[in-house]
């Protein structure tokens, strides 16, 4: 098997803001979001190379939350940047060299399946760039400029989730490009040099943890495993 | 305040086939989903006149339910159809004449929020067909013919939730049309009138329950109440 990496996006921000705590350190059923995050891909695959990128003000902050929980899963930090852009830049230098595949994911959706896991780093590791997707459950109508709407047919749209995944040599070479706002996600990175995007299906509770029902949803996930 | 219908469509199959309850029957918290479906309506709006669309085959069972549950919120009952497109038309014969508002809701939507109920009924007492929305939070993609897909710039869509709410006498005029498996959904059936739709607000917990998973969700949105 090749070498595997993922690079799990923690950018969440509000530590120094005395707001909210941010989502991925959120305890959920006593234990906090991102360690579940890493967790998933340690169990879906034993050799997962685990890569966190957090805001340079967040790094003691989660060192003291894994003494605390004695979390002990072996893990490299990188430090944010600007963007998510710049985040999955200095994940991705930590990889040394361009062997194996690497996947992108955030680090607020701890309930991605150990199926879609295995799936998209399978086909990453057969030459793909490979995004999970679902369909889209809802009617979907589209804004056009003038203020109007239209329905649009939902069967030829799909909703994107992570771990987005990678030959490591294809997203280094994606991420050697300028930044530009366009760049949504890492698959449209890589299609910025001309590379098709392969889609698998994902799992439906691989939810992005952003708004307090999003935890409470978390709490019957968290329950269920 | 002008006359408020609402047509509540539990379409849900199941009875019949000896496999699980249709959802709008299962209880959640101890009160099954169409009962809090009205329960919303009646609760956001005291005069609101309530039109359930059940199969012929699950009135007799929602009427044993009723009555074990104490339920008396007073409803009308009406036939459901071949698709959803003849259940709101037999929903919309139960009202008289062309006066007054009415909404269609899917029956297992129970947490539709009351200011979202507010909201729609009062565009369209104002002469507006409405339909709430929200806008989307993940990444999308479009299919294409042959097989790729790119991402499009996900601010240009909204996933649409119910009621949709129209003047009467505009919905009549609209599902006096004959059906065509291009109307998804009510907003559709007006446009082929060449009318406008106008997208106010959803609310994120309105989800339509459709899965186990759903359902989990539904426990936790219920315990708010």
């Amino acid at each position: 098997m090749m070498k595997r990496y993922v690079v799990v996006v923690a950018g969440g921000k509000g530590l120094r803001m005395g707001g909210s705590i941010p989502k991925q350190f959120v305890p959920v059923k006593g234990r906090p979001v991102l360690m579940r995050t890493l967790e998933a891909f340690r169990r879906a695959c034993p050799d997962m190379e685990l890569i966190v990128v957090l805001p340079a003000d967040q790094q003691a902050y989660w060192q003291q939350l894994c003494a605390d929980y004695g979390f002990t899963l072996p893990h490299r930090i990188a430090t944010g940047g600007e963007t998510r852009f710049h985040s999955v830049r200095n994940g991705l230098a930590l990889i040394p060299g361009e062997e194996g595949v690497v996947g992108v994911h955030d680090g607020v959706r701890p309930f991605v399946s150990a199926a879609v896991i295995g799936r998209c780093y399978a086909e990453a590791e057969a030459g793909k760039a490979v995004v999970p997707v679902l369909p889209v459950v809802e009617t979907v109508r589209r804004l056009s400029a003038d203020g109007a709407s239209e329905t649009v047919p939902r069967d030829s749209y799909r909703l994107v989730q992570t771990p987005q995944v990678f030959p490591v040599a294809l997203l280094k070479r994606a991420y050697r490009q300028p930044f530009t706002p366009l760049f949504t996600d890492d698959a449209s990175v890589v299609e910025a040099l001309g590379e098709q995007v392969m889609l698998v299906e994902g799992n439906r509770e691989n939810i992005k943890l952003t708004t307090p029902f999003d935890l409470q949803v978390a709490e019957v996930l968290a329950a269920d495993r």
